[in-house]
């Protein structure tokens, strides 16, 4: 998986790319190999765009990575003057015909 | 460690419990086997007594446990009309004279 992968809700098919995507809110899928200051960089960058980001994690790495990421990404966004909340959810996502249990980190202006 | 860990973030010494805290808001400290429903439970509680709970954990296994189970007090606390965001910050705590870095999520109503 790329440290930052875009995927429709959706689609089992994440195709669009972080400089391509538009229209409804895509959802920024972490592993446990992501970088968080990639990941970061990516919730900041949709959140200016979209006014809200979802991050998705499936797994205790993965969902670490996200959170930190988030924390990074409240920083970034507080030199632009925007101070978003993060609010967590489960969410069940189908991989490779297997259903899994994610987090679902739903980030936006406070 | 016990499932769910009160301490006063300026102590080493965790010593209130979650029947006896009282004053300034206790820090509930979340291990990687702490059970969730344990934590969300006490994460609802001390939202309704002080409006807001600060939750600490260190480590991915422990982070993961922290915010499966503020989803689940977001839930509990749906119920009682009360919508709680959380803010996810870095900080420092001083483990047995070590410096570690720990999440912190700031659990509070919208």
């Amino acid at each position: 998986m790329n440290p930052v992968e875009f995927g429709r809700i959706s689609s089992p098919f994440p195709a669009a790319s972080f400089a391509t995507r538009r229209g409804p809110v895509d959802v920024i899928k972490v592993s446990a190999g992501s970088r968080t200051s990639s990941v970061a960089g990516a919730i900041a960058g949709v959140v200016r765009e979209h006014k809200r980001a979802e991050v998705q994690a499936i797994g205790a790495g993965a969902v670490n990575q996200a959170i930190k990421a988030t924390a990074i990404a409240r920083g970034y966004l507080q030199e632009d003057g925007i101070d978003v909340i993060c609010i967590p959810e489960f969410t069940s996502v189908d991989i490779e015909g297997k259903e899994r249990t994610a987090i679902r980190l739903v980030v936006e202006p406070r």
